[in-house]
């Protein structure tokens, strides 16, 4: 069983507290496997105040090529990176981290990514689309500019608390790509309606979008993970939409992240 | 492949540098499987200089429940255990490392009780026997207490650097067990022969014992692993002895080390 396991083993951790719960060990040291790499990912539970002794060790031992970042890790794992992406720097957060050529830390904020992705392998097409955005948190934020970055041509956010949505609109101010306005929970007219709001995880939330306004023509996709079809899920599809869910999500983030990881560094 | 790594995993690290030849990750990680433990072996590839910053990143680590410690690493290690094993606090050295119940660490050094492990799993009877051993620097150290440990009657050490022998005899001197005397490398009158010089792992190493004076009586072990058959040992079975070689001494040592391991910390 462990024979991939070696001395010559290369180390991707990820930290995070709680961790029991991650799926990254064993789905993303598949992936690695898949693509001849001879990488595990293996979980470390970290709590906050811990985070920079732990980066400091991990940082010292040469065979950990990267670093995925979970909960409650939100700023200060972006303050270990030397360089990081763009998106990472807008929202001042990385999801992973694979070394620069002199062993510094690059961030990468992937999360949106690996959202767009998910409703693209089951039949959205962002580009050119006009979406709906339910949620302007750390999750929602990560979608927008993923959204944008896909070619959306016209992004409607919304989010009960304005000051978010303000915020977030500021941020994705200047992407260069399509244009962003908040606007109501209405998804009519839109091509993609997407739930970054946490409804869903708890028994009896309200519904993020009014499900009598979805038609059969919409995508509609869902970040909660773990909580089985989501009511709204099964809303929209009970409306005839093609629907991505949470756990889409966390199966595209493998391939996003093991692109990133895997990349050598530019040298 | 992978189907037990999961978020739950509890990890035992294996330090040094280099570390890509290690056994331990496959090894170690196979006998917790046996044993329904839910722990892997992972190799960590840490500079003498980054050991005390990785120590600090594993000690804060919620879920990693021991460490191993390879060369470089010989007394550092030891400085970062809050308690010990007699053994270990009289050689100064620490092999393995477990958590105590206030998550400080516990330390033991486990080379010489893997080295007595192996001559017995291959027909040794330390018991009772007279010994001579060969070499008195740091695996001959730790094989002089395991062997007095194990209820060795005479011991002989013998080194070709009187003052290691001199050192070492005072070392073992109020062990309370058999009688430790410097003396030849004459093997005449003994039940069990053991190399632990480094002799065998050039070409033309010069045997540490004269094999004309050995009998099929005699049990012989070697330290030398990753050889092949050392001459010295080759001498010894044509000479119709027994024998235990490097190999198996790392064999035992995984079982030596998950017993540690794997032990809930004295409460």
């Amino acid at each position: 069983m462990f024979d991939r396991l070696s001395g010559a083993t290369r180390l991707f951790p990820i930290i995070g507290d709680p961790i029991r719960y991650v799926e990254s060990p064993v789905r993303l040291s598949r992936t690695f496997e898949e693509r001849g790499s001879d990488g595990i990912c293996v979980p470390m539970q970290v709590p906050a105040d811990d985070l920079d002794a732990v980066m400091a060790g991990l940082t010292a031992a040469r065979n950990v090529d990267g670093i995925l970042v979970t909960m409650p890790h939100k700023f200060t794992p972006f303050a270990h990176c030397a360089t990081s992406s763009e998106r990472a720097r807008r929202l001042g957060v990385v999801s992973v981290i694979r070394r620069n050529p002199d062993r510094t830390w690059h961030g990468d904020m992937l999360d949106g990514l690996a959202f767009v992705k998910a409703q693209k392998d089951h039949g959205a097409r962002p580009e050119g689309a006009r979406v709906l955005l339910v949620g302007a948190g750390g999750a929602g934020s990560a979608i927008a500019i993923a959204l944008l970055e896909a070619g959306v041509s016209d992004l409607v956010i919304h989010d009960a608390d304005q000051s978010r949505v303000t915020s977030l609109l500021e941020l994705v101010d200047d992407l260069g790509h399509g244009r962003a306005n908040a606007g109501p929970p209405d998804p009519t007219g839109c091509d993609l309606v997407c739930n970054a709001t946490p409804l869903g995880m708890a028994d009896g939330d309200p519904l993020p979008v009014d499900p009598a306004l979805l038609t059969s023509s919409m995508f509609v996709g869902d970040v909660i993970a773990g909580h089985g079809l989501t009511p709204f899920l099964a809303a929209a599809r009970a409306a005839g939409c093609r629907t991505a869910d949470g756990g889409h999500m966390v199966e595209a983030a493998q391939d996003v992240m093991a692109d990133f990881l895997l990349k050598a560094p530019e040298r």
